[in-house]
């Protein structure tokens, strides 16, 4: 029999073979990828079909189960691989070459993303900023499309400051509030209005699987073109009136970011050790830290300007901060029962969505695992 | 030259083909694991060595680049495949067999992760249930350890209960707060105590990267086979006075989970559509409201005793209302500049922790986005 430490060094140098092996195939799949890219753009179909990828998903577990390997586990490393290929599959997909676009604040983190998606398009692509605004007439009177990507302070002076555009030319903008910005763009320019929202950061690489919301504006028919390009770049679209696209954002936008930014404040106040907490922290918590934290790396001005966006949020905010209170007031009074109350309602309006949330946030905590560094 | 039609068929088939290379790949390096496994056993090696997990990746990456391949492509799938392997190289690992173990309240989620593993150690483990109490007196007087496993509002009253001990016995608990039952373990027993935190939740399977915090009572040297058969199940140990530990989870904890309470309670109340939040979710978003929906998954007692259960928590909660209030009275009154500054303050406090949460999260969201199924 093996000396166990020339066995174990053996299975190592094994487990290295596969690894080469797999990177092999990483590499064969990839090249594939890219082919069906390339095919699909000559038959004009979407990059992203959600009912395809789930299909050869369901067929992959099975497959796994049957080889007696888990399902789980071959889902998950599939995901990971599908990401890369749709990055492969997001080369030049030309298809209007026939368009201008000017893009307001095309120098910003976001309006260059649009510039890159325009241009790899083939449009011809035009970057209005404020140190060029002497070209704003010139640029506009050509425009099939002028899309406003500025900051959400200044959104309404430049609407405002635009010169009036072609009857036909399509007057859009990617702000993170809606009612006001469409509101001055409809009375800015009569021809066709769209207001969108991407639901994603300026990094994002492939817009697959991503979400745009389209507040209709007038005249959908002339401004059908642009929807159908995000499409066509993998993106979903969900139409919405300005009204029902805000309230929805002062809940998952406005109260969110601000309970971040007061936790944050709140740790800072109190001298917390933000090692010991890291150093405590189960993958849950780890990750509840770093939500709140990630948000001081990034824009103090854009986080000012989505809560001070809309007055209308804060009777909302005030009746947050009321409920807070009271239940603060019911554990200090150790009203234990009450608390099992609230509990169970807040679980029935949750209805099946919790346990949802519970499956899949698991799911999420395990890859968190998979990278725990222990410090 | 091919119709593009069949082209995409072909292509399609060799996809398939390459993936079913990746099961067979995945299977062998599974049971080449498991040889690890077993070898490691034989010279008493620890799971989870987690510089030898990072040199590997770090040589794995390094590989992926040569060969053209995305390095943060092969690290996620060899991470996620890693996970796997620990849950194989679980097998029985019998080192416990001299001794007899009582876990008090082992009927329960967490009791019963610990019998499993105390079980499949080897060692004798007796289980005691509020309706078994009758044997307490006999189970005890044989054990080496007595852990108690219970809710935390009974587990005072339990530890109370107890019958006396051998002297050499350890009294150990698992309780998420600290302070309290570890002075009333000391009260009881003159022996070995440790108060131990286990930061994770029931079901998880394996305890490789998993941190257990550990509070000294007395005798250290008379625990110290508890601690080397946790970390031989592959967790971290960490050690800290249970003062030190109360007070961060009661940032980590007590307010994190206050604050998801109040969250949920707050959409319950303002009858917020959740499959419109749903919907309008970029993936930071998602999270954030599973997060809070997870919750309402939960055993609310759980909730309930953990926020109740230190009474000196209650002024720090308070702070952090008022801190709440003092942002919410700043937006109102449009002050930019104080929020500004604010944040500057919050960002200095977080120093190089912002960027890295920022990266790490990053990493996650995109695990998020894959599986993102559009609605």
């Amino acid at each position: 029999m093996l000396d166990p430490q020339q066995h174990l060094q053996q299975l190592r140098e094994a487990i290295d073979n596969t690894d080469s092996e797999l990177v092999q195939i990483l590499l064969k799949r990839r090249q594939l990828a890219a082919e069906v890219g390339v095919v699909k753009r000559q038959l004009g179909q979407p990059l992203y079909v959600p009912e395809r990828e789930a299909s050869m998903l369901v067929a992959k577990r099975k497959q796994a189960e049957q080889a007696g390997l888990s399902p789980d586990l071959i889902e998950d490393v599939l995901r990971r691989i599908i990401r890369e290929s749709y990055q492969q599959q997001q080369a030049a997909d030309v298809h209007l070459n026939d368009k201008t676009v000017v893009i307001v604040g095309g120098n910003g983190a976001l309006g260059q993303l649009f510039v890159r998606l325009f241009s790899s398009a083939g449009a011809k692509v035009l970057i209005l900023d404020k140190d060029d605004w002497q070209h704003a007439e010139h640029f506009c009177e050509q425009a099939d499309l002028v899309l406003i990507s500025v900051p959400i302070a200044h959104t309404l002076t430049v609407i405002e400051a635009l010169p009036s555009l072609p009857p036909g030319c399509i007057l859009a903008d990617l702000t993170s509030v809606k009612r006001q910005p469409l509101n001055a763009m409809l009375a800015k320019h009569s021809g066709p209005v769209v207001g969108l929202h991407p639901m994603f950061g300026p990094k994002q690489v492939t817009l697959a699987k991503q979400l745009v919301v389209a507040c209709h504006g007038r005249d959908e028919d002339q401004y059908q073109w642009l929807l159908a390009s995000i499409e066509r770049w993998g993106a979903h679209i969900k139409a919405l009136t300005a009204a029902a696209h805000d309230q929805a954002m002062a809940f998952v936008q406005v109260l969110r970011h601000l309970s971040s930014f007061v936790y944050g404040s709140h740790l800072a106040a109190e001298q917390a050790d933000l090692q010991q907490l890291l150093d405590l922290s189960s993958p849950i918590y780890r990750l509840e830290l770093m939500m709140v934290g990630r948000l001081f790396a990034q824009d103090a001005e854009l986080y000012a300007d989505i809560l001070l966006a809309e007055p209308n949020n804060i009777a909302m905010l005030r009746r947050y901060v009321q409920r807070f209170e009271m239940e603060l007031k019911r554990l200090e009074q150790g009203c234990k029962d009450e608390f099992l109350q609230e509990f169970t309602r807040v679980r029935e309006y949750f209805g099946e969505f919790a346990e949802r949330f519970l499956s899949d946030s698991q799911r999420l905590l395990d890859t968190a695992g998979d990278s725990h560094q222990i410090s």
